[in-house]
């Protein structure tokens, strides 16, 4: 289905509802290139809405690897399991779950995404911190000023390195009647660290 | 010297010059997904500049393929060897010559990237249309308006398909003696399209 190495998969190839968030392609291919993917990585993406990047760490990180994807809403849940069937995708476990309750089960982390949290984004991030290897990487896409606040704070507290605050504003070409015109995206930033 | 998978080396691993253009980390990426690439792939990068998406490139199309890059600054050209060696890349030509008395000569490409080149973009990429593979993908990378409108004519009359122009506007945290701020750099436009 996706038979390129490099990460990127346009919006369109994913299954999509109107219910469920998607990080969309630009955004998407930054945070896996943030998380520094190899093959056989252990990855959490927490908040999977979609899948999206779920599907795009599970072909980085190949057949030796796998993707733990959480998401508390079944309606996620679902449209996940529907998209890696889509792309052909078998090493990927899909939970339904408060990550807060499931994150200590999970095995040592090589990378963590973590997107689409509610007010809890801070105790989830001081969560991965425990779970994450040395020298491995998360990668947290911000939509709230609020949240940006307060995973800025918990972050610098616990002791990451390479903190990166990456605003990402992407504008995209329609055409009109008479031309061609650029459609803004909402802007999104991306907080990478190492631990 | 970069040992992930994924794209998305940071600027600060690069050998740099005042005098020589690098292709930001970001906008790297994006262009780098854009692109489309997989291992074995005949890659060409014109107008190089610091090499830097010349490197990523040449890892991802890995020993089976090889990457062409093209600058007519010999400044470009030594910069973009320094990068090379200091990567460990082998699987590249470097050639310091006007991209036009070039690209007839070059075996039929997978995935071309132009970028850094003067007012005759709109001619290298009517030349690179004939020498990409059926499906195979055009990256541009822009910052002039002039250049812009020029490329998008050509694009949309040379018959290629998937024509996507997405603007990308990034801003990075610097920490201040007071907190953190988020310093803005330059818009960068990227047309990409599939022949």
């Amino acid at each position: 289905m996706w038979e390129y190495r490099t990460p990127g998969i346009p919006d369109e190839y994913f299954e999509r509802t109107e219910e469920v968030p998607i990080t969309k392609e630009e955004p998407r291919s930054l945070q896996i290139s943030k998380a520094r993917l190899s093959g056989g990585y252990i990855v959490y993406d927490i908040g999977c809405g979609s899948g999206s990047i779920t599907v795009e760490a599970a072909l980085q990180v190949g057949r030796d690897g796998r993707v733990y994807a959480i998401d508390v809403d079944p309606k996620a849940v679902e449209l996940t399991k529907k998209n890696l069937a889509k792309f052909g995708i078998s090493n990927v476990d899909v939970i339904l779950s408060d990550a807060k309750q499931k994150i200590a089960e999970l095995p040592p982390a090589d990378a963590i995404f973590v997107g689409g949290t509610g007010g809890d984004t801070e105790e989830i991030v001081r969560m991965c911190y425990e779970k994450l290897k040395p020298k491995s990487r998360i990668v947290i896409g911000v939509i709230l000023i609020e949240t940006l606040y307060a995973v800025l704070n918990v972050v610098q507290g616990l002791g990451f390195s390479e903190i990166d605050i990456t605003q990402v504003t992407i504008s995209k070409s329609k055409k009109t009647s008479t031309g061609t015109m650029m459609l803004a995206r909402n802007p999104v930033t991306i907080i990478s660290a190492t631990k």
